[in-house]
C-alpha cells in the first residue's frame, strides 16, 4: 500500500508493566510445543526494545521447537535471563475458577496456566530489563525456550549448542523458575540434582499355570532384583545436596488373565542424584546392585539424563542473595532439592543460579500469583540487573 | 403344504458316525458363548435316538447359556457322559492349514476349532451310547454345556444345581476332556487341583519423584510381600497329587513416566492346589504368608475358586482303566494334573473321571484329532457303557 510509514520501535515504547504483559503471555496459549505465538509476543517487545533478536527453532524430536536468543550491548560481562514460555496442559478447563487461558486479574492475583510457571517470571525479567536499558557497560540478554515442560530435546539444550557454535559468550545467568516453596524470598537454587532413568527388563518364557514346569515365570527375579535396587540408600547426602534417592515408579506385567505364567515382567525406575556421584559412577553402582540379585536381566539406561549441577557459594550467588534480601526482608535459603532445570543445559557455559515465583500452584488447576508478588519479583531482578553490573562490568 | 408326511424319528435312525459327526459339530461355529447352534445338533441326535432332552438355559452372567442335561432310562444306575460344544476362539483363520470351522478331513485327520477339545469327544461318546441305547437296566445320560471355555458361570455349575433341585441322581461320570498327552491310552484323570486366586493391593501417596517425602511410593512393599508370598514351596505334593503351585502372574503399575512416583501397585497370583488344603487352609496360609512382612495390604481373593477334587481308585476307575487297556493295549496313567475342568463342579454329585482325546493341539491353531483316534475313542465309551452296567446294573 503506497504511502504506508513503516513504524519504527522506540526505547520510550519499550517500557513494559509486568502484570499486564504476564496476563498477555497467558492469553496465548503454549501447552508444549505450540508456543510459538507466545514466544513471538517476547521477540517482538525485545526488538522494540533494541535487542537483536535470533529466532531458533529446532525439530529434532519431529516437532519445530521455536526458541529465541535476544542481547542488547556487544562487551562483557552478559547477564542472561534464562527461562520458558511453554506451559503444561490445563488439565480439565472446567474446574478452573477462572479460565486457564483467561489471563484473569482478580482479587490481587493474576490467575492462569503459566502464572507461576513461568510467564510471570519472565514478563518480571522483561520489564526490569526493559527498564534498565543497554547497560553503560556491558550486555543483557535473554535465552527464552518453548520446550521446557516437554521432551527438551529441542530446547535450551539446542540453543546453548548454538550459543557455543557462534562463539557467543554468557557470564552469568539467571533462569526463573519458581523456586519459593512458601512466600517470595524463601529460597534460591544454586545447584540441582541429576536425574537418571532405566528400565529393568526380565525375560522368561509365558505358560499355562497348571503346567509351570513348562514355563519359566520372570516375577520373582524381577522382584529380587527390584529388591537388591532399593535395600538401602544411595548415600546420606552431601555438603549442599539432600541424599540421592531411587525410585522404582513402576512395574509392569500387564497380564490380564490368572491362568497364564507371563514371559516378561518391566520395573521402571528414576534416581535424582547429588555431586556425590556422577552419571558414571551411579550407573556402576546399579548395575552392582542388580549383579547382587544374581539373576539375569536387561538394563535399558533412558536418554535425557542429567548430571548434578552446583553453582559453588561466591560473589554472583551474595549478589542474588543480596538483591532478594533487599527487597523482601528476607535472605533467600540456597537450595539444590528439587526437580532438574534447564539450569542443567545452561551450567555447561556458565555459572547459574534461579530465582523465581512462588511455586505451590505451579502445574495444578488454577495455577496463580499474587500481583504484589509478581511486582515485587520485577524489583528484585531490576536489583540483580544494577549489582550485577556494578560488580562485574 | 398339504401332503407332507411328518418324519417320525425311529432309533434305526439314531446310528451315528462319530467322525462325521464330529466333523458337523466343528462346521457350527461355537466360540463361548454362541454354543446353542452345535448344542441343538447333539440335542436333535440325542431325541431322535429316545432320550428326554432337557434344553437349559442360563444367564446370571448376562448372556444367555445353552446347555442341555438327557437320559435314555428311568432306572440307576445312571451313567453320564459330560462334555461341552464350546470351544475357544480360532485367533487368526488365516493361520489355519484348513479353515477353523470347515472341519476338513484330510491326511486321516479331522481339522478344526473343538476337533480334540471336545466335539471328537462329544461325537464318540454319542456314536457309543446311541449304538448302545437303552441299557437293558440303568441308564445312560448327558450332560452338555455352552459354557466351559469361558466364565462357566452358567454351564456345569448350573446343570449341577438344577439336577440337584430337581432330585435327578447321576450314579458315575465320565468327562470327555483330553487327557492323552501325547497318544491314545496315555492317561486319564481321576482328580484335579484347586484353584485359587487374588488380587493383593498396595496403597501408598503419588507425587513427584524429585519430593519423595511427600510421596509415599507403595512399590517396595509390594516387592517385599510378592517376595514373602513365593519364599517357599507350599507342600511337596501329597500321594495322588503333584505339588501345590503358586505364581504371581502380574504385579502392575500402569505408570508411564518416570517422575512420578505412583500411589498404587497391584500383583495378581493363582495357586494350584492339592488335596492337602482346603480353600480355607489355603487362604488362611496366604494370610499368614503376607502378614509376615510387615507390611500393610489389601487382598481379594477372586470369585470361581475351586477345590481339588479326586476320585479314590476303585471299582470305577478300574473299569475305565481296563476299557483303554483293552482297546490300545496301555494301561492310562492316573493323573491329576493339569487345570481345572467341569469335573470341579460334578464331583460334588458323583465319582467323575476324565478321558478324551489327545491334547497337543488343544487349544492352537491347527487344532486336529487323528481319525483313528476318533474310532478308537468311540470304542473306549462303547467298552466303558458295557462294562459299567455289567458291574453296576
Ligand atoms: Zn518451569
Ligand atoms: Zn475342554
Amino acid at each position: 500500500m503506497t504511502g504506508a510509514v513503516p513504524v519504527k520501535p522506540t526505547f520510550a515504547a519499550a517500557v513494559v508493566d509486568p502484570v499486564a504483559f504476564a496476563a498477555e503471555l497467558i492469553r496465548a496459549p503454549s501447552v508444549t510445543p505450540r508456543a510459538a505465538d507466545a514466544l513471538e509476543l517476547v521477540a517482538r517487545r525485545l526488538e522494540a526494545a533494541g535487542y537483536r533478536v535470533e529466532r531458533l527453532t529446532f525439530a529434532t524430536g519431529g516437532v519445530p521447537i521455536p526458541n529465541l536468543y535476544a542481547r542488547i550491548g556487544t562487551e562483557g560481562p552478559n547477564l542472561c535471563f534464562a527461562g520458558h514460555v511453554d506451559v503444561v496442559p490445563e488439565g480439565d478447563a472446567a474446574l478452573w475458577a477462572h479460565g486457564p487461558f483467561a489471563g484473569t486479574i482478580a482479587d490481587g492475583m493474576l490467575h492462569g496456566r503459566g502464572a507461576v510457571d513461568m510467564k510471570g517470571a519472565v514478563a518480571a525479567f522483561l520489564a526490569a530489563a526493559l527498564k534498565a536499558g543497554q547497560p553503560a557497560k556491558g550486555s543483557l540478554s535473554f535465552l527464552i525456550t518453548g520446550d521446557e515442560e516437554g521432551p527438551a530435546l529441542d530446547g535450551t539444550v539446542k540453543v546453548v549448542e548454538w550459543l557455543k557454535a557462534k562463539g557467543e559468550k554468557i557470564d552469568h545467568c539467571v533462569l526463573g523458575e519458581p523456586t519459593n516453596p512458601v512466600a517470595l524470598g524463601d529460597a534460591f537454587k544454586v545447584g540441582r540434582r541429576g536425574s537418571l532413568s532405566g528400565i529393568l527388563t526380565v525375560t522368561g518364557m509365558q505358560g499355562h499355570v497348571a503346567y509351570p514346569h513348562l514355563a519359566d515365570n520372570p516375577i520373582p527375579r524381577l522382584v529380587a532384583l527390584v529388591a537388591a535396587l532399593t535395600a538401602a540408600p544411595l548415600d546420606e547426602g552431601s555438603d549442599f545436596f539432600p541424599p540421592s534417592n531411587l525410585e522404582v515408579v513402576s512395574v509392569d506385567v500387564g497380564n490380564p488373565v490368572f491362568n497364564l505364567i507371563p514371559g516378561k515382567a518391566e520395573a521402571r525406575f528414576n534416581v535424582r542424584f547429588n555431586d556425590l556421584f556422577s552419571l558414571e559412577s551411579l550407573k556402576a553402582e546399579i548395575v552392582r546392585r542388580l549383579d547382587s540379585a544374581g539373576v539375569a536381566y536387561a538394563l535399558d539406561f533412558q536418554p535425557g539424563a542429567s548430571q548434578s549441577f552446583l553453582t559453588a557459594p561466591g560473589p554472583f550467588t551474595e549478589l542474588v542473595a543480596d538483591a532478594v534480601e533487599a527487597e523482601t526482608g528476607r535472605r533467600p535459603e540456597p537450595s539444590t532439592s528439587g526437580g532438574t532445570s534447564d539450569a542443567r543445559f545452561i551450567k555447561d557455559i556458565c555459572p547459574v543460579v534461579e530465582f523465581g515465583l512462588v511455586g505451590q500452584t505451579m502445574h495444578k488447576v488454577d495455577e496463580a500469583t499474587p500481583v504484589a508478588d509478581l511486582e515485587a519479583l520485577t524489583r528484585i531482578y531490576e536489583r540483580i540487573i544494577a549489582r550485577y553490573f556494578a560488580a562485574f562490568a
